[in-house]
Protein backbone atom coordinates (compact mmCIF):
# COMPACT_ATOMS: atom_id res chain seq x y z
CA UNK A 1 0.00 0.00 0.00
CA UNK A 2 2.90 2.38 0.85
CA UNK A 3 4.01 2.84 -2.74
CA UNK A 4 0.50 4.01 -3.72
CA UNK A 5 0.52 6.85 -1.20
CA UNK A 6 4.14 7.83 -0.42
CA UNK A 7 4.11 10.96 -2.59
CA UNK A 8 0.64 11.96 -1.35
CA UNK A 9 1.92 11.58 2.21
CA UNK A 10 4.93 13.72 1.31
CA UNK A 11 2.75 16.54 -0.08
CA UNK A 12 0.48 16.24 2.98
CA UNK A 13 3.49 16.67 5.27
CA UNK A 14 4.60 19.73 3.26
CA UNK A 15 1.08 21.16 3.57
CA UNK A 16 1.15 20.70 7.35
CA UNK A 17 4.54 22.45 7.55
CA UNK A 18 3.15 25.34 5.48
CA UNK A 19 0.18 25.70 7.85
CA UNK A 20 2.55 25.63 10.82
CA UNK A 21 4.50 28.47 9.16
CA UNK A 22 1.27 30.49 8.63
CA UNK A 23 0.28 29.95 12.28
CA UNK A 24 3.65 31.27 13.42
CA UNK A 25 3.15 34.36 11.24
CA UNK A 26 -0.14 35.03 13.09
CA UNK A 27 1.63 34.73 16.45
CA UNK A 28 4.29 37.21 15.29
CA UNK A 29 1.62 39.58 13.94
CA UNK A 30 -0.19 39.38 17.31
CA UNK A 31 3.02 40.50 19.03
CA UNK A 32 3.91 43.19 16.49
CA UNK A 33 0.46 44.81 16.46
CA UNK A 34 -0.24 44.06 20.14
CA UNK A 35 -3.46 42.06 19.65
CA UNK A 36 -3.83 39.74 22.66
CA UNK A 37 -5.96 36.59 22.44
CA UNK A 38 -8.90 36.03 22.43
CA UNK A 39 -9.29 39.25 20.42
CA UNK A 40 -9.01 38.86 16.63
CA UNK A 41 -9.51 42.45 15.57
CA UNK A 42 -7.18 45.42 15.66
CA UNK A 43 -4.68 46.85 13.19
CA UNK A 44 -5.74 46.05 9.57
CA UNK A 45 -2.31 44.46 8.97
CA UNK A 46 -2.96 41.98 11.77
CA UNK A 47 -6.49 41.32 10.54
CA UNK A 48 -5.23 40.53 7.04
CA UNK A 49 -2.62 38.07 8.32
CA UNK A 50 -5.23 36.51 10.60
CA UNK A 51 -7.80 36.16 7.80
CA UNK A 52 -5.16 34.81 5.39
CA UNK A 53 -4.23 32.07 7.86
CA UNK A 54 -7.88 31.25 8.60
CA UNK A 55 -8.67 31.00 4.89
CA UNK A 56 -5.71 28.68 4.19
CA UNK A 57 -6.70 26.63 7.22
CA UNK A 58 -10.32 26.28 5.98
CA UNK A 59 -9.12 25.08 2.60
CA UNK A 60 -6.53 22.73 4.09
CA UNK A 61 -8.88 19.77 4.59
CA UNK A 62 -10.59 20.30 1.22
CA UNK A 63 -7.17 20.27 -0.42
CA UNK A 64 -5.97 17.14 1.41
CA UNK A 65 -9.24 15.36 0.52
CA UNK A 66 -9.03 15.95 -3.23
CA UNK A 67 -5.27 15.39 -3.23
CA UNK A 68 -5.77 11.86 -1.88
CA UNK A 69 -8.89 11.01 -3.90
CA UNK A 70 -7.27 12.13 -7.16
CA UNK A 71 -3.97 10.51 -6.15
CA UNK A 72 -5.62 7.16 -5.37
CA UNK A 73 -8.06 7.06 -8.29
CA UNK A 74 -6.43 9.11 -11.05
CA UNK A 75 -2.64 9.19 -10.76
CA UNK A 76 -0.40 9.70 -7.75
CA UNK A 77 2.40 11.60 -9.52
CA UNK A 78 0.09 14.04 -11.34
CA UNK A 79 -1.85 14.81 -8.16
CA UNK A 80 1.33 15.33 -6.16
CA UNK A 81 2.69 17.82 -8.71
CA UNK A 82 -0.55 19.81 -8.65
CA UNK A 83 -0.48 19.50 -4.87
CA UNK A 84 2.94 21.15 -4.68
CA UNK A 85 1.78 23.87 -7.09
CA UNK A 86 -1.22 24.46 -4.82
CA UNK A 87 1.05 24.90 -1.80
CA UNK A 88 3.11 27.42 -3.77
CA UNK A 89 0.02 29.48 -4.72
CA UNK A 90 -1.12 29.39 -1.06
CA UNK A 91 2.27 30.75 -0.02
CA UNK A 92 1.89 33.58 -2.57
CA UNK A 93 -1.70 34.16 -1.38
CA UNK A 94 -0.65 34.45 2.25
CA UNK A 95 2.07 36.99 1.58
CA UNK A 96 -0.03 38.86 -0.97
CA UNK A 97 -2.89 39.16 1.54
CA UNK A 98 -0.51 40.22 4.32
CA UNK A 99 0.51 43.19 2.15
CA UNK A 100 -2.93 44.24 0.89
CA UNK A 101 -6.45 42.85 0.38
CA UNK A 102 -5.88 43.43 -3.35
CA UNK A 103 -2.65 41.40 -3.29
CA UNK A 104 -4.45 38.22 -2.34
CA UNK A 105 -6.57 38.08 -5.53
CA UNK A 106 -4.17 36.74 -8.18
CA UNK A 107 -2.77 33.82 -6.14
CA UNK A 108 -6.29 33.16 -4.79
CA UNK A 109 -7.56 32.57 -8.33
CA UNK A 110 -4.48 30.44 -9.09
CA UNK A 111 -5.02 28.27 -6.00
CA UNK A 112 -8.74 27.92 -6.78
CA UNK A 113 -7.88 26.84 -10.33
CA UNK A 114 -5.56 24.11 -9.06
CA UNK A 115 -8.18 22.96 -6.58
CA UNK A 116 -10.68 22.66 -9.45
CA UNK A 117 -8.12 20.69 -11.47
CA UNK A 118 -7.70 18.27 -8.55
CA UNK A 119 -11.50 18.04 -8.27
CA UNK A 120 -11.63 17.29 -12.00
CA UNK A 121 -8.93 14.60 -11.74
CA UNK A 122 -10.75 13.06 -8.76
CA UNK A 123 -14.03 12.98 -10.68
CA UNK A 124 -12.38 11.49 -13.77
CA UNK A 125 -10.52 8.87 -11.74
CA UNK A 126 -13.55 7.88 -9.66
CA UNK A 127 -15.96 7.75 -12.61
CA UNK A 128 -13.47 5.65 -14.54
CA UNK A 129 -13.04 3.29 -11.60
CA UNK A 130 -16.78 2.94 -10.91
CA UNK A 131 -17.65 2.49 -14.60
CA UNK A 132 -14.97 -0.16 -15.12
CA UNK A 133 -15.79 -1.93 -11.83
CA UNK A 134 -19.56 -2.01 -12.30
CA UNK A 135 -20.15 -1.62 -16.05
CA UNK A 136 -16.85 -2.86 -17.49
CA UNK A 137 -16.48 0.37 -19.44
CA UNK A 138 -12.83 1.46 -19.45
CA UNK A 139 -12.68 5.09 -20.54
CA UNK A 140 -9.22 6.20 -19.38
CA UNK A 141 -7.57 3.03 -20.69
CA UNK A 142 -9.19 3.49 -24.11
CA UNK A 143 -8.22 7.17 -24.17
CA UNK A 144 -4.69 6.15 -23.24
CA UNK A 145 -4.59 3.71 -26.17
CA UNK A 146 -5.55 6.54 -28.57
CA UNK A 147 -3.07 9.06 -27.30
CA UNK A 148 -0.07 6.98 -26.25
CA UNK B 1 -7.67 -1.44 -1.85
CA UNK B 2 -9.70 0.70 -4.28
CA UNK B 3 -12.89 -1.32 -3.90
CA UNK B 4 -12.81 -0.80 -0.12
CA UNK B 5 -12.84 3.00 -0.44
CA UNK B 6 -14.39 3.98 -3.81
CA UNK B 7 -17.75 5.00 -2.34
CA UNK B 8 -16.10 6.80 0.57
CA UNK B 9 -13.96 8.70 -1.94
CA UNK B 10 -17.10 9.53 -3.92
CA UNK B 11 -18.89 10.97 -0.85
CA UNK B 12 -15.68 12.85 0.05
CA UNK B 13 -15.62 14.42 -3.41
CA UNK B 14 -19.30 15.39 -3.07
CA UNK B 15 -18.51 16.96 0.32
CA UNK B 16 -15.68 19.01 -1.21
CA UNK B 17 -17.99 20.22 -3.98
CA UNK B 18 -20.59 21.22 -1.39
CA UNK B 19 -17.97 23.23 0.55
CA UNK B 20 -16.88 24.90 -2.70
CA UNK B 21 -20.52 25.86 -3.28
CA UNK B 22 -20.79 27.32 0.25
CA UNK B 23 -17.57 29.31 -0.26
CA UNK B 24 -18.98 30.80 -3.45
CA UNK B 25 -22.14 31.82 -1.58
CA UNK B 26 -19.95 33.76 0.87
CA UNK B 27 -18.18 35.53 -2.01
CA UNK B 28 -21.57 36.47 -3.51
CA UNK B 29 -22.85 37.66 -0.10
CA UNK B 30 -19.69 39.78 0.29
CA UNK B 31 -20.50 41.49 -3.03
CA UNK B 32 -24.23 41.86 -2.36
CA UNK B 33 -23.82 43.37 1.12
CA UNK B 34 -20.58 45.20 0.28
CA UNK B 35 -18.39 43.60 2.98
CA UNK B 36 -14.78 43.77 1.77
CA UNK B 37 -12.15 41.39 3.14
CA UNK B 38 -10.60 41.15 5.70
CA UNK B 39 -13.78 42.37 7.44
CA UNK B 40 -16.23 39.63 8.47
CA UNK B 41 -18.93 41.77 10.04
CA UNK B 42 -21.64 43.93 8.50
CA UNK B 43 -25.21 43.26 7.41
CA UNK B 44 -26.75 40.43 9.52
CA UNK B 45 -27.60 38.55 6.30
CA UNK B 46 -23.91 38.48 5.35
CA UNK B 47 -22.90 37.46 8.88
CA UNK B 48 -25.32 34.53 8.85
CA UNK B 49 -24.02 33.26 5.49
CA UNK B 50 -20.45 33.71 6.72
CA UNK B 51 -21.10 31.85 9.99
CA UNK B 52 -22.99 29.08 8.18
CA UNK B 53 -20.03 28.48 5.87
CA UNK B 54 -17.54 28.60 8.76
CA UNK B 55 -19.59 26.11 10.77
CA UNK B 56 -19.87 23.66 7.84
CA UNK B 57 -16.16 24.09 7.23
CA UNK B 58 -15.31 23.30 10.89
CA UNK B 59 -17.38 20.13 10.77
CA UNK B 60 -16.01 19.07 7.38
CA UNK B 61 -12.91 17.30 8.73
CA UNK B 62 -14.83 15.70 11.60
CA UNK B 63 -17.33 14.37 9.08
CA UNK B 64 -14.67 13.04 6.69
CA UNK B 65 -12.85 11.36 9.60
CA UNK B 66 -15.86 9.40 10.89
CA UNK B 67 -17.04 8.68 7.34
CA UNK B 68 -13.78 6.89 6.59
CA UNK B 69 -13.37 5.18 9.96
CA UNK B 70 -16.94 3.83 9.90
CA UNK B 71 -16.60 2.98 6.20
CA UNK B 72 -13.37 1.04 6.73
CA UNK B 73 -14.29 -0.73 9.97
CA UNK B 74 -18.08 -1.03 9.90
CA UNK B 75 -19.48 -1.08 6.36
CA UNK B 76 -18.67 1.06 3.35
CA UNK B 77 -22.16 1.20 1.85
CA UNK B 78 -23.94 2.07 5.10
CA UNK B 79 -21.44 4.84 5.90
CA UNK B 80 -21.71 6.27 2.40
CA UNK B 81 -25.52 6.46 2.58
CA UNK B 82 -25.35 8.28 5.93
CA UNK B 83 -22.60 10.45 4.42
CA UNK B 84 -24.87 11.57 1.61
CA UNK B 85 -27.70 12.22 4.08
CA UNK B 86 -25.29 14.34 6.12
CA UNK B 87 -24.42 16.42 3.06
CA UNK B 88 -28.13 16.94 2.41
CA UNK B 89 -28.76 18.15 5.99
CA UNK B 90 -25.76 20.50 5.69
CA UNK B 91 -27.26 21.96 2.53
CA UNK B 92 -30.56 22.53 4.37
CA UNK B 93 -28.64 24.01 7.32
CA UNK B 94 -26.76 26.46 5.12
CA UNK B 95 -29.87 27.79 3.39
CA UNK B 96 -31.89 27.74 6.63
CA UNK B 97 -29.21 29.80 8.40
CA UNK B 98 -28.92 32.21 5.43
CA UNK B 99 -32.62 33.01 5.91
CA UNK B 100 -32.71 33.29 9.71
CA UNK B 101 -30.78 32.18 12.80
CA UNK B 102 -33.91 30.19 13.75
CA UNK B 103 -33.95 28.42 10.37
CA UNK B 104 -30.63 26.70 11.04
CA UNK B 105 -31.86 24.75 14.06
CA UNK B 106 -33.85 21.84 12.57
CA UNK B 107 -31.24 20.79 9.95
CA UNK B 108 -28.48 21.41 12.53
CA UNK B 109 -30.03 18.81 14.84
CA UNK B 110 -30.49 16.45 11.87
CA UNK B 111 -26.86 16.79 10.79
CA UNK B 112 -25.66 16.32 14.39
CA UNK B 113 -27.78 13.16 14.67
CA UNK B 114 -26.20 11.70 11.52
CA UNK B 115 -22.74 12.59 12.78
CA UNK B 116 -23.49 10.72 16.02
CA UNK B 117 -24.73 7.74 14.01
CA UNK B 118 -21.44 7.70 12.08
CA UNK B 119 -19.55 7.97 15.38
CA UNK B 120 -21.60 5.04 16.68
CA UNK B 121 -20.88 2.94 13.58
CA UNK B 122 -17.17 3.78 13.84
CA UNK B 123 -17.09 2.76 17.49
CA UNK B 124 -18.97 -0.49 16.78
CA UNK B 125 -16.74 -1.34 13.82
CA UNK B 126 -13.49 -0.55 15.63
CA UNK B 127 -14.45 -2.35 18.84
CA UNK B 128 -15.51 -5.39 16.82
CA UNK B 129 -12.22 -5.35 14.90
CA UNK B 130 -10.02 -4.91 17.97
CA UNK B 131 -11.92 -7.55 19.99
CA UNK B 132 -11.75 -10.09 17.18
CA UNK B 133 -8.10 -9.31 16.37
CA UNK B 134 -6.83 -9.38 19.96
CA UNK B 135 -9.38 -11.44 21.90
CA UNK B 136 -10.95 -13.55 19.13
CA UNK B 137 -14.41 -12.33 20.17
CA UNK B 138 -16.56 -11.79 17.09
CA UNK B 139 -19.59 -9.72 18.09
CA UNK B 140 -20.88 -8.38 14.79
CA UNK B 141 -20.50 -11.75 13.06
CA UNK B 142 -22.46 -13.47 15.83
CA UNK B 143 -25.14 -10.79 15.76
CA UNK B 144 -25.30 -11.21 11.98
CA UNK B 145 -25.83 -14.95 12.41
CA UNK B 146 -28.80 -14.28 14.69
CA UNK B 147 -30.47 -11.69 12.50
CA UNK B 148 -29.73 -12.82 8.96
CA UNK C 1 -4.90 -3.15 5.49
CA UNK C 2 -7.03 -2.91 8.67
CA UNK C 3 -4.25 -3.99 11.02
CA UNK C 4 -2.01 -1.16 9.71
CA UNK C 5 -4.53 1.54 10.64
CA UNK C 6 -6.79 0.25 13.46
CA UNK C 7 -5.04 2.22 16.22
CA UNK C 8 -4.82 5.35 14.04
CA UNK C 9 -8.56 5.03 13.40
CA UNK C 10 -9.15 4.64 17.14
CA UNK C 11 -7.19 7.84 17.97
CA UNK C 12 -9.03 9.62 15.12
CA UNK C 13 -12.36 8.61 16.63
CA UNK C 14 -11.22 9.85 20.05
CA UNK C 15 -10.18 13.16 18.46
CA UNK C 16 -13.62 13.55 16.85
CA UNK C 17 -15.30 12.88 20.20
CA UNK C 18 -13.08 15.50 21.83
CA UNK C 19 -14.05 18.08 19.20
CA UNK C 20 -17.73 17.21 19.71
CA UNK C 21 -17.22 17.86 23.41
CA UNK C 22 -15.58 21.25 22.71
CA UNK C 23 -18.45 22.20 20.39
CA UNK C 24 -20.96 21.43 23.11
CA UNK C 25 -19.01 23.65 25.52
CA UNK C 26 -19.41 26.53 23.05
CA UNK C 27 -23.17 25.92 22.85
CA UNK C 28 -23.38 25.95 26.66
CA UNK C 29 -21.25 29.12 26.84
CA UNK C 30 -23.56 30.77 24.28
CA UNK C 31 -26.53 30.03 26.56
CA UNK C 32 -24.79 31.01 29.80
CA UNK C 33 -23.48 34.35 28.49
CA UNK C 34 -26.48 34.98 26.23
CA UNK C 35 -24.57 35.31 22.93
CA UNK C 36 -26.98 34.39 20.11
CA UNK C 37 -25.67 33.21 16.72
CA UNK C 38 -24.42 34.55 14.34
CA UNK C 39 -22.66 36.84 16.86
CA UNK C 40 -19.31 35.59 18.14
CA UNK C 41 -18.42 38.43 20.47
CA UNK C 42 -19.69 39.30 23.93
CA UNK C 43 -18.55 38.38 27.44
CA UNK C 44 -14.77 37.65 27.51
CA UNK C 45 -15.49 34.23 29.03
CA UNK C 46 -17.60 33.29 26.02
CA UNK C 47 -14.98 34.68 23.62
CA UNK C 48 -12.25 32.58 25.22
CA UNK C 49 -14.29 29.38 24.98
CA UNK C 50 -15.19 30.24 21.38
CA UNK C 51 -11.57 30.94 20.41
CA UNK C 52 -10.35 27.81 22.20
CA UNK C 53 -12.76 25.64 20.22
CA UNK C 54 -11.88 27.39 16.94
CA UNK C 55 -8.17 26.91 17.56
CA UNK C 56 -8.56 23.20 18.38
CA UNK C 57 -10.74 22.86 15.31
CA UNK C 58 -8.11 24.53 13.06
CA UNK C 59 -5.43 22.16 14.32
CA UNK C 60 -7.67 19.09 14.07
CA UNK C 61 -6.94 18.35 10.41
CA UNK C 62 -3.22 19.10 10.78
CA UNK C 63 -3.12 16.65 13.69
CA UNK C 64 -5.04 13.91 11.85
CA UNK C 65 -2.76 14.35 8.81
CA UNK C 66 0.53 13.88 10.67
CA UNK C 67 -0.97 11.17 12.88
CA UNK C 68 -1.73 9.06 9.79
CA UNK C 69 1.45 9.87 7.85
CA UNK C 70 3.68 9.07 10.83
CA UNK C 71 1.53 6.03 11.68
CA UNK C 72 1.75 4.64 8.15
CA UNK C 73 5.40 5.42 7.46
CA UNK C 74 7.08 5.44 10.86
CA UNK C 75 5.27 3.25 13.41
CA UNK C 76 1.59 2.91 14.18
CA UNK C 77 1.91 2.31 17.92
CA UNK C 78 4.34 5.19 18.57
CA UNK C 79 2.16 7.62 16.60
CA UNK C 80 -0.99 6.51 18.40
CA UNK C 81 0.58 7.06 21.82
CA UNK C 82 1.70 10.58 20.85
CA UNK C 83 -1.75 11.08 19.34
CA UNK C 84 -3.44 10.30 22.66
CA UNK C 85 -0.98 12.61 24.46
CA UNK C 86 -1.86 15.36 21.98
CA UNK C 87 -5.58 14.94 22.73
CA UNK C 88 -4.81 15.21 26.44
CA UNK C 89 -2.83 18.48 25.98
CA UNK C 90 -5.69 19.86 23.85
CA UNK C 91 -8.14 19.07 26.65
CA UNK C 92 -5.88 20.93 29.10
CA UNK C 93 -5.54 23.81 26.60
CA UNK C 94 -9.30 24.15 26.20
CA UNK C 95 -10.00 24.29 29.92
CA UNK C 96 -6.96 26.48 30.59
CA UNK C 97 -8.09 28.97 27.93
CA UNK C 98 -11.69 28.90 29.24
CA UNK C 99 -10.33 30.10 32.60
CA UNK C 100 -7.87 32.75 31.37
CA UNK C 101 -5.88 33.71 28.27
CA UNK C 102 -2.77 33.03 30.37
CA UNK C 103 -3.97 29.53 31.25
CA UNK C 104 -3.84 28.39 27.64
CA UNK C 105 -0.08 28.89 27.27
CA UNK C 106 1.47 25.86 29.00
CA UNK C 107 -0.75 23.19 27.36
CA UNK C 108 -0.48 25.11 24.05
CA UNK C 109 3.30 24.69 24.09
CA UNK C 110 2.90 21.04 25.09
CA UNK C 111 0.47 20.34 22.24
CA UNK C 112 2.73 22.17 19.77
CA UNK C 113 5.69 20.08 20.93
CA UNK C 114 3.80 16.83 20.33
CA UNK C 115 2.69 18.05 16.92
CA UNK C 116 6.34 18.74 16.04
CA UNK C 117 7.29 15.26 17.27
CA UNK C 118 4.64 13.76 14.97
CA UNK C 119 5.96 15.93 12.11
CA UNK C 120 9.47 14.67 12.90
CA UNK C 121 8.34 11.02 12.93
CA UNK C 122 6.48 11.56 9.63
CA UNK C 123 9.56 13.09 8.04
CA UNK C 124 11.81 10.29 9.33
CA UNK C 125 9.41 7.58 8.18
CA UNK C 126 8.82 9.10 4.75
CA UNK C 127 12.49 9.85 4.08
CA UNK C 128 13.40 6.32 5.11
CA UNK C 129 10.73 4.86 2.84
CA UNK C 130 11.65 7.01 -0.17
CA UNK C 131 15.39 6.42 0.27
CA UNK C 132 14.96 2.66 0.58
CA UNK C 133 12.44 2.48 -2.29
CA UNK C 134 14.39 4.62 -4.74
CA UNK C 135 17.99 4.49 -3.56
CA UNK C 136 18.05 1.23 -1.57
CA UNK C 137 19.41 3.06 1.46
CA UNK C 138 17.85 1.67 4.64
CA UNK C 139 18.51 4.11 7.46
CA UNK C 140 15.95 3.12 10.12
CA UNK C 141 16.67 -0.58 9.69
CA UNK C 142 20.41 -0.01 10.12
CA UNK C 143 19.81 2.23 13.15
CA UNK C 144 17.55 -0.49 14.57
CA UNK C 145 20.33 -3.04 14.12
CA UNK C 146 22.70 -0.82 16.12
CA UNK C 147 20.35 -0.13 18.98
CA UNK C 148 18.28 -3.30 19.32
Amino acid sequence: MHDQVAFLAFVTLAAVLEQAYFSMQVIWARRKYKVSPPSTSGHPCFERVFRAQLNCSEYFSLFISVLWVSGLFFHQGTSSVFGLLYLYTRYAYFHGYAESAQGRLKPMYASATILWILIGLSTAGLLDYLLSAYFRVEILKSLGRWFL
